[in-house]
């Protein structure tokens, strides 16, 4: 696998060419009676689109490896998932809308059950969501600095929290809290590095552990302790709108993928509340970008739940708003998803993806229809989705030649 | 990706066995009304070898980037285009059949029009190639060496040629004078590491640089300065025959596919000057040779032109050699091409290019006929140029097992 990134940047020029890349988050799937989800669904436009253009397939990591949303997403990106790889923390961050920024570090948490010290239920009986809100309305109340650190809690569901820690002079390089199994005692956080840093936040945790233990004691509520994991920092990554010389606007209604695009320096909406929104998002700012990433989450929350029949009208839904896309004219629209999630499987799952990509510098696929049988006999062949970004720069003839 | 040539020679051997690799200049294209060149062109020898062994489509570098001829050719050969990169000076040398050797330095040169020091036209109003002839038999007269230094220049077409540095202790660890635009300076020469060869390069470049404008004083043309730039040396390449053990015959009938083979080793025939010529040589050295490589130029040339017609002719032309090559029955025969150059889009391409390998141990693709489209359905998928060597050496079974 080349380092894409590091060959691109050399290559990119600026136009005025535009790009729309269109995620339909989890969309790979299983045949269910024969046929996928997306086989099923009827997508006229964009089995029309599949037609007169390119389809494929993509494969987020490689053949047989299931990725999480934040490494398909980089991939998709241009950045090598292996190399750029994104801490549990701040990933567990982003999707609760923590606002992070450089220097910050942020930890998943679970409120939990400890006797002598000794874990006894790392969720404490998975405590509803709103007992975790009223502990962590508590926490930031008791709270706020450990030695010049802020510290600030914010809900997850059932048992999980994250933490963020702001000040000077700590960073990751540091050991969890949980032991990861019931029956053993908490851990001292310990200091991976001989950095000053590393030891003041190692510092700084193990007494966060104690103040949180000592603030349970005062509310009624069953958890008594929290372990910490993921204690991770605010990632340096390449910034997409440098390294591909475009203007870059994201588009999506979850926490999650708008911190993620945050990372990589898109200008991130955050307004819409549903797929229409986000198509309004895209018609009204798209004379003022080159590059637009709109993200479908419906898709793969429904391919989680293992309903089959939802997944096929979310594809469905996407699909009528091809036409709206389409008027805007983009020079390269490219439609896909992050990663497969089979309703049938329930979970993300190592399937690749299928891919369409229209602009006038296509060859034909000549397939009848966008689906996964259909994408893998498609000219584009298989590749990785590492290679996608590369390839949507060279349909907006973004690209230099490489070499003389 | 793997480096391949690493893993290859501990595994090559040699044997009596026969490679044609026949590459025709950016094969690939993309549909005009409906279809590629390639797939209009009436290709019926091509068409029945493809339809009874093995079709796909090859990388040159990685989805999305289009290579210079360099890279192609170094990817085709089995040299991973990203890790083995040639200078742009001596690849400019190459395609004006300059003799180049280890050691020499090589630049690409404008002659341009400078006035109080500042470049006015960086092409001196593109000059008749006529004129640059005359400007460069003047100079090769009045510059011949500098402080030991021999010094040759060669000319190109219109504005631009190429110099050749000779003589001890210099490198290409300098940068170049040409400013790339107008209203600059010409640049000095300066050294790029503390080497004393580069101190003395940069020194002997500046030098020189003063002696085209003097010598252009005595002469009246249009020109009055030159400015240099893709300094570099004769790039130190694992040599082919050696690392494959085959002999290796390049037929081919423009200088820079000469020049490149030669830097990688290979036995350069300079004699043909059409493509009849170049399959009169590839039967005469039949029997003194295990490897021939074969380039086709003008298929690419008439891409770049967007004369699709011709193109089309050029790709039947070549089709009308192949029972030539069959009649010498080789081992094996790979026809594909380094790059694509659509004629639509009248310059390389990012688009896979189609492969066909005919052995007796190719599975059968059972494709219609030697396309895009149908190599797109072949049974080799889509691979990187840089495997097509290794591909080729195991259907030769001159590859020992990797591992036991």
């Amino acid at each position: 696998m080349y380092d894409s990134i590091s060959i691109l940047k050399d290559l990119v020029k600026k136009n005025d060419k535009k790009i729309v890349l269109l995620v339909m988050d989890g969309l790979g799937g299983l045949p269910y009676k024969g046929k996928t989800a997306l086989e099923v669904a009827r997508t006229e436009n964009l089995d029309r689109l599949a037609s007169k253009n390119e389809c494929g397939l993509i494969d987020p990591v490689f053949p047989g490896i299931t990725p999480g949303s934040g490494p398909a997403h980089l991939a998709l990106f241009g950045y090598d998932p292996v190399k750029y790889q994104i801490g549990r923390g701040i990933l567990e961050a982003l999707g609760v809308d923590v606002e992070v920024k450089k220097g910050d570090l942020t930890a998943r948490g679970n409120f939990c059950i400890i006797e002598k010290g000794v874990v006894k239920d790392r969720r404490a009986g998975r405590i509803d969501t709103e007992v975790n809100k009223r502990i962590v309305k508590h926490l930031n109340k008791e709270i706020s600095t450990i030695e010049g650190v802020e510290i600030s809690f914010t809900s997850g569901k059932e048992h999980r929290f994250v933490v963020r820690l702001r000040g000077k002079d700590i960073c990751d390089e540091v050991t969890d809290t949980d032991p990861q199994k019931v029956g053993e005692k908490i851990l001292k956080s310990i200091p991976t590095s001989d950095k000053k840093s590393a030891e003041r936040t190692a510092d700084t945790i193990n007494k966060l552990t104690d103040l949180i233990i000592e603030a349970l004691r005062s509310i009624d509520e069953k958890p008594n302790a929290a372990v910490l994991r993921g204690i991770s920092g605010y990632p340096d990554l390449p910034q997409f709108p440098e390294i591909y010389k475009v203007k870059a606007k994201s588009i999506a209604d979850y926490p999650m993928y708008r911190g993620l695009t945050q990372l990589i320096g898109m200008d991130v909406d955050r307004t819409p509340t549903c797929v229409e929104e986000e198509f309004s998002v895209l018609k009204k700012s798209y004379k003022d970008y080159d590059y637009f990433y709109i993200h479908i989450k419906k898709v793969d929350s429904y391919g989680e739940d293992g309903n089959f029949d939802e997944k096929v009208k979310r594809i469905e839904e996407t699909d009528r708003y091809i036409p709206e896309i389409m008027k805007l004219a983009p020079d390269v629209l490219a439609v896909t998803g992050d990663h497969s999630t089979p309703a049938t499987y329930k979970s993300h799952s190592w399937h690749p993806v299928p891919l369409l990509i229209v602009s006038k510098w296509t060859r034909i696929s000549g397939v009848s229809g966008f689906g996964e049988s259909e994408c893998a006999k498609g000219n584009l062949g298989r590749i990785p989705s590492l290679y996608l970004t590369s390839l949507l720069l060279a349909h907006a003839e973004r690209l230099d030649k490489f070499g003389a």
